[in-house]
């Protein structure tokens, strides 16, 4: 195959179909399913790939092992470096261990505690280094040069983008009739291999990628639009602010479009996900479904394949999406009553709630901060509802009994 | 094959094997997959099998389908009739409306909602009758011959139980060496059929059931012990007070133990579940899991297989399991801290906790019930920390600085 503007030579089917023989036993053949239930939900045919199954929970395993595995004995013995506050660094970390490889991973200084343990556990020296991500890269760059060790790029590398696209021969088998795949960007490595390989099985086969609207880098740089400032998001696994070099070419010929999605839209995609797959999807591993419920049209009736790339996300963030989820869906609503302040009133209210079949699961009394009369009290009380029709029944049971009730959170308020 | 004592002579491995070729295409291949984490933590070989990737998120999709096909046209004309709270209820709603049967789920009064809304949504008429399974399960039996209706029996009967034995089928093809499998027991139509064909296949191989210490029915009544009374447990879905009539012999003669669980260990294998294999399993689908964990010497060096029959686990319950098992491993504890009701006191415990690393997350101050002088006030502070030496540094970086602090919650505690 001939070389093609912006793709190095070397970075074609066969070097994807390499990658594939190499990761043979290396990494988990992970699974791909259909969601007969989302797909229904959402008006097309929906195939997921299980990327949250790898051994570190995120595709990079792939990437990392086939650089890994490139490299000279005299490389290996003098060892590698990777700046990562994330996945890679835990993708680098497993492979360089397994292979006997000396690893060094620089994290930036802020990095959360359970990424860096966990990093440390997979067998890397792991280095905190500079205020930024940014900052961490230029240390880490600078180690490199000076104690001669491999620099494992996230994205920026012909080998790592083989291994990432060795996802789409996968999908491409367990689901041959695939029309579209949908691909979070963060550097483009993933995406960049992905479209190699099933443009090049499926030159009918429409890529497209997904970006969280809080750093959508590689979206504005391909419409020549100046980059934005980061906000925070819960997909930081893919807010990377600096495109790849090599993969913003291969992105722009082979990917029809990038969209955008936005946090509520990437907390739904992983509660559904949770609650229909159950199965744990970190924000960016999430970014596909997000897109299809965001654009519902765009691939209404469509054979849709969704690269679920990772399942890293903090336990107690993943607690709190829930949450959120149910105050969202008006499963959990928090209603402020006013009662005069004397005894029986509460066992009353919580008798018409529960008549009602609202399950109290917080009670709390407004006291010093109420506006009420000294003689009245603020109760706030946090309830297990069904739906928004429930919600509206208790509401008017309580109307009718002659309670002053006010919703103050939940999806009808 | 002959008959062999207490097993009908129709249920025997070609009887399973059937029953394999008859779900081809009609229920999910489900994933079977090794788990090297967890295998290095609990220092034996895991291989899982994630039946929560079923339609209905359950194995209970297998038995009831294969039921269901075997029904003649007039017994699909006239419908089918089930009583369940849960899994055997989805399962038999979602594959009798695909197969175009009138089906009518009857479940107790108390069910929650989200249940007889999820079954209800699968195309099932639900009927709430009962103060109990045992009276719903009464009525559902009137019913049926009320209405001349086939009862789909959950667990005693013969096709169910070759139905829910596929998955042994499944599980020794994708990993043949297994000397070991674990299966949880409610009624024991699960067990029943596992058990049939992997020993059939592999007479050497151990089949260990597993139930909740909650509620030991099955494991008493083989032990000639008199029944318990149940207690609350989070493995409600193997919660069965009365075992099989038909499976009880079959797992006397196959099955060498039933090892009982506890609530921490299944909370914990809950969460084990979510946090390395990104994977959700109700409580019942974790007992397995949890034998591992309270039985390590049981297990140590061998290659077992557990079977994750089911991820329907209510996600608020969910949300609680992750804060209580962060509080279990001192990943969020509470610290009840003494200060001079004065302005800055909280400033300076706040700057002296960030700087340890601890992250606030919550503070609550108690006046009117503190037992402290009226000068003084309490302060309660949850925090984020890493583990136990973490908090253990914390603390003791508040007593340096002379806070009197107490730890109210976490492992430390």
């Amino acid at each position: 195959m001939s070389a093609k503007a912006g793709q190095p030579a070397s970075l074609n089917l066969a070097a994807i179909e390499r990658a594939a023989a190499s990761l043979q036993g290396q990494v988990v053949l992970t699974p791909c399913l259909p969601s007969a239930r989302l797909s229904e939900q959402l008006g097309c045919a929906l195939t997921l790939k299980f990327e949250n199954f790898q051994h570190s929970s995120s595709f990079k395993d792939r990437g990392a092992y086939v650089k890994l595995a490139s490299l000279s004995a005299a490389e290996r013995r003098q060892g590698v470096i990777a700046m990562s506050a994330g996945n890679h660094a835990q993708g680098v970390a497993y492979h360089a261990t397994r292979l006997g490889i000396p690893a060094t991973i620089v994290m930036p200084e802020l990095t959360p505690h359970v990424k860096v343990e966990k990093t440390a556990q997979f067998g890397a020296k792991v280095i905190l280094a500079g205020d930024s991500v940014e900052a961490a890269a230029a240390h880490a760059l600078a180690l490199a040069k000076a104690e001669r060790l491999t620099f494992i790029h996230p994205f920026d590398d012909p080998l790592v983008i083989a291994g990432q696209g060795t996802i789409a021969l996968e999908m491409l088998a367990a689901a041959p009739d695939l029309e579209v795949l949908l691909v979070p960007i963060g550097g483009g490595g993933l995406i960049s291999g992905i479209a190699i390989a099933a443009r090049a099985l499926r030159p009918a086969i429409e890529i497209i990628g997904v970006q969280t609207a809080a750093c959508p880098a590689m979206q504005r740089r391909l419409a020549h639009l100046p980059p934005l400032a980061a906000r925070p998001t819960i997909a930081d696994g893919i807010a990377v602010k600096e495109p790849g070099a090599l993969t913003a070419p291969i992105i722009e010929r082979l990917v029809s479009e990038i969209l955008l999605v936005d946090e509520p839209a990437l907390e739904a995609a992983i509660l559904a996900l949770l609650e229909v797959e159950r199965t744990v999807i970190e924000g960016a591993g999430a970014a596909g479904l997000a897109a299809v419920m965001s654009h519902r049209a765009r691939f209404a009736g469509r054979r849709v394949g969704l690269v679920l790339c990772g399942g890293n996300i903090d336990l107690r963030i993943l607690s709190e999406v829930i949450l959120r989820g149910m105050v969202r869906s008006a499963r959990l609503v928090e209603v402020q009553i006013e009662v005069p302040d004397a005894p029986g009133h509460l066992a009353r209210i919580a008798s018409l709630i529960g008549e009602a079949g609202g399950n109290i699961v917080e009670v709390h009394h407004q006291r010093a901060f109420s506006r009420l009369s000294v003689k009245s009290t603020a109760m706030t009380i946090a309830l297990e509802t069904r739906n928004a029709d429930h919600v509206a029944a208790i509401m008017a049971k309580l109307a009718e009994a002659g309670v002053a009730a006010k919703l103050l959170h939940g999806a009808a308020a």
